[in-house]
């Protein structure tokens, strides 16, 4: 019913992530009403977005050049990697001003009924990133500084079925590679501001058994 | 946080309707992580529809030529409009089959608190179609041809207070300028499938008063 080149519009609009084909509709005629200077910058930002950012090749974080920003800071830690799923994960641990270490973007979490196995997952290179720190610090190559053993790894991936998971493989597959490193999980409890009432018990049994002298 | 092109773009897409900031982050990550040949037909599309899709000149629908699909069809009854507040409004009364008549687009609903007010919509250019396709049915030109005469203007602007206001200004205005021309309005009742229960008590009143034999 409506002319092509706005049928591709909303067809184009309904394949992202949660826009059905009504909402779809209504961003496309919502672009078509308003003036050029509003819509096309949309298109720009697309194009510009997809020309210039890639992935860091240390971390896999958004980059704009060959290493993301946090990996090029000197000021962050070397010593701590925390490991997340997705790089929009690291944006709330970053607005937490919490953590002042480096990241580790797998890409996703481990699924085998989505077909998600640990070698479609940045899992070799942080392996590699852990023990390789570890020979460097041992004096193994020219490069070998105290500042970049890793003694950490934070597994900060989601409190899923899917995130444990791979949160459960990566300490393993840390610890049997690097036995030295501490491997850490996120605490699981009460989210602030919250009623006991409305937990869910899987959620209070953990803040039980997390629970720290006051 | 984030890089320049990825701020760039979430702000872009943060300025679509019913879109929040943590949504367009999300739909930014996942333009982000899609291959080019997904994410750059989204800006094309954006582009095309800005370059190639206009008003029509006669109703003020979507068009791709200077007048719409609609209009430019010879099978379509001149005699009947149906007045719609939006371009996106043609599409659900087009699939009902019901109507075989031509379109006008209003581009919005009277609403004095926002400003919009009769020389805001195209209510001149609706009167003008209405009196003129009279004029013409008069011998007043060389045009003249009965099939141009407009015999009903159909009111199809939203059931809310705005659209029901245009509603009740559209029907004034016609009817002081051609009196001869019938004006209607959508019924309004309960939708079908629906419990008599759950009606809220103004829809029912409007079912009641609308009541017809069986």
């Amino acid at each position: 019913v409506f002319a092509p080149p706005v049928n591709r519009l909303i067809g184009e609009l309904a394949k992202l992530p949660g826009i059905g084909q009504r909402t779809a509709q209504r961003l496309a005629f919502h672009l078509l009403s308003v003036p050029d200077e509003e819509a096309l910058p949309l298109a720009d930002a697309i194009r510009e977005v997809k020309e210039k950012v890639g992935q860091c090749e240390v971390c896999f974080n958004l980059a704009v050049e060959t290493t993301c920003r946090i990996c090029q800071d000197e000021r962050r830690e070397a010593s701590v990697i925390c490991v997340v799923e997705q790089p929009g994960d690291v944006i709330p641990i970053e607005r937490t001003n919490e953590f002042r270490g480096r990241y580790h973007v797998l890409g996703g979490a481990l699924s085998p009924i989505d077909g998600v196995d640990p070698e479609d997952l940045h899992i070799k290179e942080l392996l590699e990133r852990v023990s390789g720190s570890e020979e460097r610090s041992r004096g193994a190559g020219p490069a070998s500084t105290a500042a970049q053993t890793i003694r950490e790894v934070v597994i900060a991936t989601n409190a899923t079925t899917t995130g444990e998971a791979t949160a459960l493989y990566l300490a393993d597959a840390v610890r049997e590679r690097s036995p030295d490193v501490a491997v850490t999980r996120l605490a699981s409890g009460l989210p602030v501001g919250s009623d006991l009432e409305y937990a869910d018990e899987v959620t209070l049994g953990n803040a039980l058994r997390g629970r720290h002298a006051l």
